[in-house]
């Protein structure tokens, strides 16, 4: 099969094995929104072509063997006709993205948001494996979330489930970008975690991070911050221990809703370790129901880069009952 | 089919016919907890002759036509053993009520816990006939929650989701009874609104509540305050306002995890009406995905006193299959 991840910063195509094991081949290029949509179609199709003959190329078989392609897209989406509605992270909107790509590739092809794509390939070849009931976090530019229960992606009732970043935390806290105070998102997304760090660096704290950044505060991420945290920094490891404290609140919410077997959290600033983690934990098992928080394990994804684009072609064999 | 509800304040049962309509014969009778849970078995026993007795003299038949019992009781509970493992608002620990509930009353039992019976019973007889994804939310001493999919009740990994009362909104906010800060429940619960109200006149809000309570403002209730709302008293009628804003909030939580298609909400509190519910849905549109929010309708129960005891029954059916 083929999946395909379709992100803001990055499209991924890459072959995946029936098995759910490692991509046999992939290829990663720079999304470039800004020359739309077309443009993006055309090299996932360039990208599929040599995915596909290279792999062809070492197992042997012809195209036909392809049963058909995955696609991965940020949302929100129209998951009856196939389309991106208006996804602010690429600029897309009411775009046909599933037919496009099924054209371009010449292969049927199924479409889902980047989020359950994520949750799926943890869920069936990653951190998630064996859970009955996993929800995965999804920690970047904004944060997402999907849940799988016996093997099912839960999607809601207008494929709006798990919108956890926008969950608030604190009725009257930080502004969120989608105007509302005390989402989640406000507070822990990656970047609130580098406004966060900048704000206290402005209002005068100590720190490596300004050195880091070559005293360009506008260059911080929470990759930095993370960084930073390993290192030793002190004020980073402040900035990583609160947003963790703020991640614990918004999973003891998810863990007092869904009551889930595994959580598994998901991007770059998972490489934060126990930073993240210990901090997290303590506020979950603090604010969680005793027994949900005993019957539940945290812990960081296993494909890092992949799990997206394995997920969608997971969800391709899922939805077409292969 | 029998229906037993076991509550902090009542002991309701009922005989409930199979089509989920209204129960035939029902007896209520005061818990009174300080005598144990032996008597409230007794107890149980006795309403089960008489509600029993009444419909075969009125339908005709024999005992052995009745199929079964299902119990709704306060948890957290182990569904496995059929116990209550520790329930404040019962003060029993360890008691396996599924177990001596069959004995007392001779039948084959099933139990759940009183939200989940309540969602069910809405769900089967009440205002969420129909829909296919539905979230009940029961307002009282505490509040509670279930969510039923596909006609199925979603109960988590340990049986505790939807324990949507210790979901937090505001993470430095009031102090709840669980020893948390900013539980949904601190805000919108019966005694929660009580204290509210006790508060505001505490510190000079001219109201009549005062006078409803003849000066003792211990007496207050949420029914007080819903009733003055609903009689014009401006403060009370903030007071209402302030709750469902802070409803909204959680709401907007749970639309924004599971995206249900219809919300019910019970409770006493919702005789406020136009005062609970027209700020309660504008704090949900605020907040949670429009796309989401358009999708899912909020709407009050239809079952007052009777969606517990009729869900209670209606467990029993779908988990024996019948």
């Amino acid at each position: 099969m083929l999946g395909v991840d379709i992100g803001g910063t990055n499209l991924v195509v890459a072959t995946i094995p029936r098995s759910g094991g490692p991509p046999v081949s992939m290829r990663t290029r720079a999304t470039r929104q800004e020359r739309g949509p077309d443009a993006a179609i055309a090299d996932v199709a360039a990208m599929a072509d040599r995915v596909i003959s290279e792999t062809l190329g070492r197992a042997g078989g012809s195209r036909s063997d392809v049963l058909g392609v995955g696609i991965g897209c940020p949302g929100p989406l129209d998951l009856d006709t196939g389309s991106v509605l208006h996804a602010p992270n690429l600029d897309w909107s009411g775009f046909p993205v599933r037919d496009r790509v099924a054209e371009a590739v010449g292969l049927d092809a199924t479409l889902d948001n980047d989020a359950n794509c994520a949750t799926y390939g943890e869920w069936w070849a990653g951190a998630g494996v064996g859970a009955t009931s996993l929800v995965c976090v999804t920690l970047g530019t904004g944060i997402g979330g999907g849940f799988i229960e016996d093997g099912r992606l839960f999607r809601g009732a207008t494929g709006s489930a798990l919108e956890i970043g926008h969950m608030t935390i604190d009725v009257d806290g930080r502004i969120c970008g989608c105007g509302n105070r005390g989402c989640l998102e406000a507070y822990a997304s990656g970047p609130a975690i580098a406004a966060r760090a900048t704000e206290g660096i402005g209002s005068g704290s100590e720190s490596v991070l300004s050195a880091l950044v070559d005293g360009d505060l506008n260059a911080m991420t929470a990759e930095t911050v993370s960084d930073a945290a390993l290192g030793g920094d002190g004020f980073a490891a402040g900035i990583m221990s609160e947003t963790a404290q703020a991640l614990g609140v918004g999973l003891a919410n998810v863990v007092n809703v869904l009551n889930p077997e595994r959580i598994v959290i998901v991007g770059g600033v998972t490489a934060a370790g126990a930073h993240l983690f210990v901090p997290l934990e303590a506020e979950v098992r603090r604010r969680a129901f005793e027994r949900a928080v005993e019957g539940c394990s945290i812990v960081p994804g296993a494909l890092p880069h992949t799990a997206g684009v394995i997920g969608a072609a997971g969800v391709f064999l899922a939805e077409r009952g292969l």
